[in-house]
């Protein structure tokens, strides 16, 4: 047997999100199928994390084991052939047989973007939460920099969330403002991307963020107020789900350089 | 009456183009049914010029007569929310009964896209031609330089151009690479972006020009054929006409800012 892992880049907007549901009709069943009719085994792929319906990713990793000898560099086009145009993979690797998607994973990048222009940008609709009204982009980031740390986020969670612990550690965040689709002598604000690296993500926490900073930028709260919502360890004390349609898994990293044993020095596409 | 000046963004995807047709279904239509539907009247309007059946607008300007006292700060949001997403519109002014789009157009800027990557981009589908095969970008961009100028442009104009003159001047063309989504270690060659300005355009011209400098960046031509092209006068002498799902009318421009007679100084939203 091979484990092979790839990478996977999806506009999530037709999905029910990443993981097989009851409904049918997610991303990984799209993936199974094209392994499936590509290799004539049923597989079953393991991703570094799941994504909510609506959401896209620009770098989603998985694995799976598979008996097919199809050399490595044929993979990503015959996969591609094999699924819809919405869905593509983008990286293979041929990894250890005990190398785990999710479990090496050790930190994801997930990007949140707002358009803060006063008219929606139709070529971006399903990628942007539109947001004409004015933000304060510097509180926000002051309010984001301050979940920065280990701490228990429960607050930031679904009430659904069904983890044990609700500890995670966010290493980076930071805001960046594209202006380049910001018309002259207009109220438009640009493109306001939010990034946000941490050791893994309870669910709807980067959108329970958003909806919350999206609060502090419109000054219905201050930046300082997100240390008493972290404390409060209460769904209730933070701010809205912010739409799942905003918000794409960006990239997720394994091992540093120099010591990583399950992806470099795998035999790459 | 008032003479109102607009902008209009599109994704030309589901539409057959701007200019109304038989078969119905096209940008003008569409805004023509917004402005009965907010005024009462029906209102024929102009535009800088027609695009094709999936070509896009980042800003197509038009212009049209109404009766209705509606204050201008007012057209876009009233306009935008009779108008499907896919089409948006960012700007209104109040411009002099003698003011034409199309006449007064003094220069066009056109955007060609090329998605040079090894895959597909999911999100941008709709507005980039994927051509993974290695280009000789600085080749293309030599065969660009030589359409500069003002010449008979019959080589690059469709057959069915009906216009009495192919004469036209081009005025500034060059090209950009995006590699911002590139990936390490790959064959990835970037986004490549294609501006051309000029004073105008024929039918497919920017098409058929791109068309031509593809196969001058496969090599399958030199960049100095270009030269020969343009002297055959004859259509069949170039390459195929581009896909139009690249395309986007870029920015129509007006007159110089210092003698500008027709809008500015026009009330503005």
């Amino acid at each position: 047997m091979r484990n092979l892992f790839m990478k996977v880049t999806y506009d999530g907007t037709h999905y029910f999100g990443f993981q097989t549901q009851p409904e049918g009709n997610t991303v990984q069943d799209m993936l199974e199928q094209a392994i499936a009719h590509l290799t004539g085994e049923t597989v079953k792929i393991t991703a570094s994390g799941r994504t909510d319906a609506g959401v896209h990713a620009y770098g989603q990793p998985f694995n799976f084991e598979t008996a097919s000898q199809i050399p490595l560099e044929r993979w990503c086009l015959a996969l591609n052939a094999r699924l819809p145009e919405d869905i593509v993979v983008t990286e293979a690797y041929e990894v250890p047989l005990s190398f785990h998607s999710r479990r090496a994973a050790k930190r994801k990048t997930y990007r949140y973007t707002i358009n803060g222009n006063r008219f929606p940008d139709p070529f971006q609709l399903r990628y942007q939460f539109h947001h004409p009204v004015a933000l304060d982009v510097p509180a926000m980031e002051e309010g984001l920099k301050k979940l920065i740390g280990t701490y228990d986020y429960t607050s930031f969670a679904s009430r659904k969330s069904t983890k044990t612990s609700h500890v995670r550690t966010i290493f980076s965040a930071h805001m960046e403002i594209d202006r380049s689709m910001c018309r002259p002598d207009s109220s438009d604000q640009g493109v306001i991307h939010t990034y946000i690296t941490g050791s893994g993500f309870l669910q709807h926490m980067v959108r329970i963020i958003m909806g919350t900073l999206i609060q502090v930028g419109e000054g219905k709260r201050k930046p300082e107020d997100i240390t008493g919502i972290l404390a409060a360890c209460n769904r209730a004390a933070a701010g809205p789900t912010a739409m799942a349609k905003g918000l794409a898994l960006w990239n997720v990293s394994y091992e540093d350089p120099g010591e990583q044993a399950g992806v470099t020095g795998s035999k790459k596409l």
